[in-house]
């Protein structure tokens, strides 16, 4: 019978098998007594299961406030097992096993989901991403290069007229990819439908003048009905793609848009920081993303190298190589686009290069773009330039010397250098 | 023009002030440059604002790893405030506004969302619970008393026909409230639809027998679709309530779920260790109960006083009576029924009655029902007999002296107490 693994790393006032038992007990068929129907038979059908334990440190103090104390808290990595008979290949009842009342345990001072490998019936039941990384080139028109993108800012405060105008601006520097940040959703000052119309009436232009047509993530995040609807007019009037905030939809909101829009859906991962900036508590990136590719994100964000945020550079290399990593070991990967953003410039093209190992990614630079010193197309052009330099694998000053938008956005943006 | 305030607990290697504009920019107009388009009118009408800044303490090491260090870092509570225009009476979108990237900024090396205030429009947006307390004690028929629940245990490997008969001596012994374990949705195992069927025949049985219709919550969790399904089925073969996990749901999945189901929503937390465990990261329940009700939460779980798990019992107070407070200044209240479970005996009857302050909550007890040394029926009765007791101000042990069933509960469950 197919079983589901999670890796954790816990830290406990008792031995480590101990707690993984208490751990496994709980998120299958234990409870804090032996119960009389919970009889060998039953514990054997649907039992969690300790597959392997090690310790990897310990300290004299507990991590997190715990109930339970003692002499020393050891530190390890559990992997446990789950029968699928409990409860089938969904993901929201697969999150409730795996990431559910085990948090709060007085058994454990510290615990993470690191990992989690789903078994082979989930790619049956979920579709996963309907556009991914192959989907959305086609739509934007990116054949061979780094998608570059950009973030509309300020974030709120325009009219949907004045977001219209900084679109067509940035359309005109050949920008391939545009964003609403995640605070414009659907305010009463600038209304999406509205938004969506003025802007797509540039997009539509610019797309019937130069046959190329950028893409725009306009974020529909609401309510399940308003989404559909959202989307459904997304595609009336041309537009191919729509963005939502996944900690604010949820699974289940995600799964009812996946299910009913024919438009990649880029992933935002905002509010991600409270799942991950402890070491003590939470779920790591590599984990979490498992979820939302199979629900069906086709572009996941893993924030930005030399970012303007707290994350460290090989904490975002591992999340983008996350989302790129095939799902199941048969059949199709479930990959989704990779988009890095957060306090981008032209200086940080190489790496980003790099560490995704291919030009599959998106790459979303506001300020990068915006504050060139030539303006958008200066700094469009200058990211262009540097995904040139970075697959020809020209060292980026090198290439600067007869790229001026390049030379201008290294000068620009020193202080950015890694 | 109305706004929307959020009250945080921060720590900063940088000046409080400093940071509180860090967080406000970040989650309105602002980037990590200021840009041309971002002027002193669009400050003026889409910018978040401190509305006040206290220094509680300070500290020479940072909480949480940042990549920012100073000499001191400074702990205090600040209170932000956004024009509503920005985003509109949507609750989606207030979370990513709220409980977004700010998460994840360098600035702070601890920071949590201790409350939130949703302006009146929001009471317009939502409709929150649909039936609330009064609405669960009528059709539960439970008027004047805390109303006494049972999680089925074990939490899973039970076949639909044995899980009916579990409920069979359940209703006997004359529970109230049944609900499923969070870890029981729809499993090959036990398949959702044949286990409502099973469970309601012999619920409308022991109605039609006594005038009395125990409510049983299913828990539907699962995609939207899935969900509405199943609440119609529960609907269509008698049943009264329906469960789900709201952080596999999301808030869209609830608000789905709201919108179609006439029935109470059973919500359960599952996976709130992630935002309470640590003192440094995260939302207090108080703050994140109020978007779970404004979407249509009717029940919520807050843990229990002495659980099993590691919440103090100050904290599973604080809890029960937030969900019991009024949203709004005007207008009704949005209060939820508060659900005490988690290793809860006899024994902690009198203590929650004098938390909640009223009968006003369900009192979910597993082994405390299960583990009664006269089975069900004398588990069910020592906590009506507890609860009699409390109503009635009478001492636990004295009250025990003519009521068997109680005796036996403080006997068997002495280590419970408190």
């Amino acid at each position: 019978m197919e079983r589901l693994q999670a890796r954790y790393e816990i830290e406990t006032p008792l031995s480590l098998e101990r707690a993984a038992e208490v751990i496994a007990g709980e998120q299958s068929c234990g409870t804090f007594m032996r119960l009389p129907g919970e009889t060998d038979v039953l514990r054997d059908r649907a039992g969690a299961r300790i597959e392997s334990l090690v310790e990897t440190g310990q300290s004299d103090h507990p991590s997190l406030p715990c109930r339970l104390s003692g002499d020393v808290y050891r530190r390890g990595e559990v992997v446990l097992s789950w029968p699928l008979d409990n409860f089938g290949p969904s993901l929201t009842n697969t999150l409730a096993t795996v990431a559910g009342n085990l948090f709060e345990l007085a058994e454990v001072s510290a615990i993470r989901l690191l990992d989690i490998v789903f078994p082979q019936s989930f790619a049956n039941a979920y579709p996963g991403p309907a556009f991914g990384i192959s989907g959305t080139r086609r739509l934007a028109g990116v054949v061979d290069r780094p998608m570059i993108g950009t973030i509309i800012k300020p974030s709120v405060g325009y009219s949907p007229e004045e977001t219209a105008q900084i679109v067509n601006r940035l359309v005109d520097g050949g920008i391939d990819f545009i964003k609403d940040d995640e605070l414009q959703a659907n305010g009463p000052h600038c209304p999406l439908f509205a938004r969506i119309d003025a802007v797509m009436d540039v997009i539509n232009r610019y797309a019937d003048r130069t046959g190329r047509k950028p893409m725009v993530a306009f974020n529909i995040t609401g309510e399940v009905d308003e989404m559909r609807r959202a989307a459904d007019h997304v595609s009336a009037v041309g537009g191919t793609c729509v963005m939502v905030s996944l900690h604010s939809v949820g699974l289940a909101g995600l799964g009812a848009l996946r299910r009913h829009a024919n438009l990649p859906i880029h992933a935002h991962r905002n509010g991600w920081g409270l799942f991950s900036r402890s070491p003590d508590i939470g779920i790591t990136y590599p984990a979490w993303q498992k979820f939302w590719r199979l629900a069906g994100a086709d572009h996941l964000h893993v924030n930005g190298i030399a970012n303007k945020f707290t994350e460290t550079d090989a904490s975002v290399i591992a999340s983008a190589q996350s989302v790129v990593s095939p799902l199941f070991a048969q059949g199709p990967g479930y990959e989704a686009l990779p988009v890095f953003s957060s306090g981008q410039t032209a200086v940080q093209m190489e790496p980003t290069f790099h560490a995704v190992g291919s030009g599959d990614f998106l790459f979303c630079a506001g300020g990068g773009i915006m504050g060139h010193p030539d303006g958008i197309e200066g700094g469009v052009m200058s990211l262009r330039q540097a995904a040139d330099a970075a697959m020809q694998g020209i060292p980026l000053d090198r290439y600067a010397e007869d790229h001026r938008a390049l030379a201008a956005a290294l000068n620009q943006f020193a202080s950015k250098r890694i």
